[in-house]
């Protein structure tokens, strides 16, 4: 499949793998990659060091572009900028804060610059400071979300911008790809299937929880702070639940202290009463285990058939000769 | 467009017209069907003898199949349940509640059943209990909603039952159309962009409100007494988003006082103020009037143009010979 993003960035399928914090690393990165998506490091709230060390981690393992996501809102934001630009990473996606400090010095070094976006207002102002591209987030995936859903917002994004739209949210397979392409988007962007991935290091507790999900398992935290989070139903999530259902007995440091290090707890330690598992909605779609090839040739090569095959939905053949 | 929908109803598009409390009466639903769609009388909470003079007056305007909506947890269910046996009508869908005490009766009558569901379990249950076919509700939707999005509910509801599914939730246009045959829908069933009807008698100012929305122009309130509702963000709904994040300063009564009355505040007298104007999320699509054979008409033919032409979606002919 050739798309405006396959061209843009000289990948050989328009998919990228998100960028989940603790998960994204060098290892799951360069698999998605070297199979001919785009795999991102997510820098998440790791050192400086830590960040230089997975990008040239991942140097190793590919020769083909790969992609460092800064959650901008994090303190240690500026010193990554300038890492990407030091380490010739040739593709930057952006979460959580605006781009517009460090647009011009990402440009001059030839970096790609993809900010994740939830709203089209928010795009149109990432395509007026010089995006190359943005992925659309719809609030059915995992982590951090807007309150948006794909379907909604995909169509609005593709009619407010001129640059590429890739599609975030809700895809899974081969159908999920074609319906984002219908929708006018160059390219998808998918998390929860690569936990599936056998290049994905987390914990075979969390991998389990994923491949016994189905459509009704997620749950958003956190909207009383302001930062909603999807993540599996746990007993941690459905104790915030609770919590944050009855404002007498909450506070919000004792939620902070309970969710602190939650993240790591569940990728690392498989803590399935304390760790914070995310994940999209699409879960249910997510059975067994795979990797990362696999994974990438069937999305694309299903979404190949099921748009080879999609005039055939008229019905015309049937009914109308 | 011929579907399995088409086939089982004898209509022409497979387009269902969302049955909107306090808005989709006769007139809409005679005029959704008369265009060739399916036109859907929402029975709401209306007296039995209102709803039998609705129907009277939907047979009177169209000679084609429409549709009454029953919300099986409404106190005077059981009396539309034997109303709509009694007028002779086509086609019954359901919402809020299980329609298992009824089914056997309207099954006799040669009522084709299609409840709304928003999980994957019900939907399983609703074919188990011998419906027709299922209408897979996206959170996205106006009105009361469930948690799941259309982007993951739909390929998840489709691939766990044999009947077919029609997708509802952020469809507006001729792409969400053909995203969701995409996904292995029948049919699709819109809400929002029908506000936009000249034959849909709301306030002009609840359709002004739709035409100025956007992709960010709805939220959700209800979520803490477990009956969540999206509508437009507006007066009231603020005031509720801030009662449920302050449960101090909250009662339920309080709640139930002010939003009484509420949504036909807004349908009938255009109350911005005291308003709950439902609406779901692809409002930002719909920018004027339109009348219901062009919405229909609009829809399908965008859709099958869509689906023509999805085999280029892949690039080949442009890279590839």
């Amino acid at each position: 499949m050739k798309t405006k993003i396959t061209e843009l960035l000289g990948i050989k399928y328009p998919v990228f793998q998100g960028a989940m914090a603790w998960i994204a690393d060098a290892g799951l990165a360069a698999a998605v990659s070297n199979a001919g998506g785009l795999g991102i490091i997510a820098a998440g709230a790791a050192p400086v060091e830590f960040v230089r060390d997975e990008i040239r981690r991942a140097k190793q393992l590919t020769d083909k572009p790969f992609a460092v996501n800064i959650m901008l809102l994090n303190p240690n934001a500026p010193e990554l900028a300038q890492l990407v630009i030091d380490e010739g990473v040739k593709v930057v996606t952006t979460g959580a804060g605006s781009p517009a400090k460090y647009m011009k010095a990402w440009k001059e070094a030839g970096i790609k610059v993809i900010p994740v976006i939830a709203s089209t207002a928010y795009a149109k102002r990432m395509e007026r400071m010089g995006a190359d591209a943005v992925i659309a987030e719809g609030m059915e995936s995992g982590g951090h979300i807007g309150e948006t859903t794909t379907m909604a917002l995909l169509p609005q994004v593709v009619d407010a911008v001129s640059i590429p739209v890739i599609c975030a949210g809700g895809v899974a397979d081969g159908r999920g790809m074609a319906a984002a392409r219908i929708f006018g988007a160059e390219g998808v962007q998918c998390g929860t299937i690569f936990l599936s991935a056998e290049e994905c290091n987390i914990s075979q507790q969390y991998k389990d929880m994923i491949y016994k999900a189905n459509d009704i398992s997620t749950v958003v935290t956190g909207r009383a702070s302001g930062h909603p989070v999807r993540s599996l139903k746990s007993p941690l999530s459905r104790r915030l639940v609770k919590m944050e259902g009855h404002i007498e007995t909450r506070t919000l440091e004792e939620i902070e202290m309970i969710t602190a290090g939650s993240l790591r707890k569940a990728v690392q330690d498989g803590n399935v009463e304390e760790g914070t598992f995310m994940s999209g909605q699409i879960a249910g779609l997510v059975n067994g285990p795979s990797d990362c090839k696999t994974i990438l040739e069937t999305i694309v090569g299903d979404a190949e058939r099921i748009l080879t095959h999609a005039p055939a939905l008229i019905g015309m053949g049937e009914n109308d000769g």
